[in-house]
């Protein structure tokens, strides 16, 4: 978690953007415009072995994303130390779209900034070390690793499996120098059905999950006393969030729920320890989709114009959830 | 499920075959002809945006999986109701290898076989919608459904985050007619750590998950009395599995971990109901691997003779499989 940890602390922000566009977030004429690759237009329209060919407006949603996306990292990038994609509204439109999540990643990660990729997978050990190529790349008949299309320094995965689901990921941590999030407390209304149902024990199955996770990581820890492995933690559960940061001492958070799902900075706060690290706080909605708060749209707008609002808003947006959780922290 | 049963009792064969790719379950020359794809060699080495140009023997081995993923379909079509292809196998291989994930998905269902995803998906509900495209296509910008990549009958999900993480694959499955199976109990060693957790009530975590599945599937409920909610059970728990075939009468099982994990036919004959029907189980690797068990395989075949003895040894594997079930539902 180093590299994460030294990426905060350089832009004095805890905070990543989460960029997970979908079509309700993407002006329309930057996907009419369809000026997000860079490759030529056959290119983009390639069939890939599927139904893109011919007339694509579906494909053409997710080949403006990209475009969308690079608006919004150029727009952050001194602001913020990551991103953190959402694998699912790519993988909606197939191959195309994980082509544009992968180029999303690449570019994020040229530009400095730590990708956290959002894909939540899990399955048992020999299934689970496939989806753990996402942190070490694949490698050919002989051995060497020459595929290497992701792009992420970390990644969320599912632990429902137990130790020998979470193992290859772990593995994977240490081999490529990455980390990865288990989910232990997410921060949707139906998150408590499973998660906080009363063990014969007394505590919680999140507070269980807790204990597996602080335990899995006990062997990865670095120099800021944080291990490879973090933790899920919704910043609404601020009450649950604070317990959880004193029972897991060495595990980061990564916090979802600020801002649209209504966590605030105050309700963030315990998750922190008492240097002002250990969480990093998301916000997607509320930055990729500001330039919809902004009264300044314009179905009139050219592209251009558009994607100059869209990163003009996001800016600002980011700057007030730095300024906000700044302030929560000092107080 | 009304179709997958319908599928199964027309084979009389409960058992679906797991399309799980690895390098060391294909033969090493049907990777090197890389024969697999039906399109022009030029088109199977595109960039897709990636690092797969020029010499790109990753590629060429997710490439290679195609054919044999169809040697195989070829072998079992007329004999088994179901392909289970794991979808980690290919996302390792980055958007060349959803290509192939697709394209063995469109295969198997155009020779009839119905298409269980293995994708283990699951999220908060706006991520969860997004996931649930692949049962139900993605929409162009006017609302027009215009992209299906995925050819998928059927997805597993992983059910952690609780009812509204649910609720939009439910959605889904109804608007396409499809399935999905939740994780209740899995087949892997450590899965008692979280799932078999006592509960203050007295039961286990996996039994208070097979309510709430129970429950979600509790308006889909088709003509043979099972739901369009399925819940996944290994093998490698027959009591559980058979405590649960009567907890859950309305929820269909997916049963992993016969052959390769050790559960046996008589381990699974309780997971079925008392018209022997409820259940389907998969095997991957007894069917998919059984070439290298044969011991006929020699390095100086060519990739035809050993894609012949693949289908050959996958065929026989499954007749063994199937029969090997019947006994034990008879007896």
């Amino acid at each position: 978690m180093d590299r994460l940890i030294e990426a905060i602390e350089q832009k004095d922000n805890p905070s990543v953007v989460g960029l997970d566009p979908t079509p309700a977030l993407v002006p329309p004429q930057v996907i009419l415009a369809q000026d997000g690759f860079a490759e030529p237009k056959e290119e983009q329209n390639g069939t890939h072995g599927m139904d893109w060919s011919g007339e694509t407006p579906a494909a053409q949603i997710v080949t403006g994303f990209y475009g969308f996306n690079r608006a919004i990292i150029d727009a952050v990038k001194d602001l913020v130390p990551a991103v953190k994609p959402q694998i699912a509204m790519y993988e909606a439109y197939g191959s195309v779209g994980f082509d544009v999540y992968c180029l999303t990643c690449q570019y994020a990660q040229s530009q400095g900034l730590y990708v956290l990729g959002d894909i939540k997978r899990g399955d048992i050990g020999s299934t689970a070390a496939a989806y753990a190529k996402h942190l070490t790349g694949v490698n050919s008949l002989d051995g060497d690793i020459n595929g290497h299309p992701w792009h992420e320094d970390a990644i969320t995965v599912n632990p429902y499996f137990g130790t020998d689901g979470m193992t290859p990921f772990l593995d994977a941590a240490k081999q490529s120098d990455g980390d990865i999030f288990a989910l232990v407390r997410t921060s949707n209304p139906s998150s408590a059905e499973i998660q906080e149902l009363e063990l014969a024990g007394g505590e919680r199955v999140y507070e269980h999950v807790a204990d597996l996770v602080e335990g899995w990581g006990a062997d990865s820890i670095g120099k800021y006393g944080y291990s490879r492995l973090g933790a899920v933690v919704g910043a609404t559960h601020p009450e649950q969030g604070r317990e959880l940061r004193a029972r897991m001492p060495h595990t980061f958070f990564l916090v979802p729920g600020y801002g649209a799902q209504g966590g605030t900075a105050a309700d963030v706060a315990g998750m922190f320890d008492s240097s002002g690290r250990g969480a990093i706080v998301n916000s997607s909605r509320g930055i990729i989709g500001a330039w919809k708060r902004s009264g300044e749209y314009s179905e009139s707008m050219t592209s251009q114009e558009a994607l100059d609002l869209v990163a003009r808003s996001a800016r600002a947006a980011a700057v007030a959830m730095r300024d906000d959780l700044r302030k929560a922290l000092q107080s």
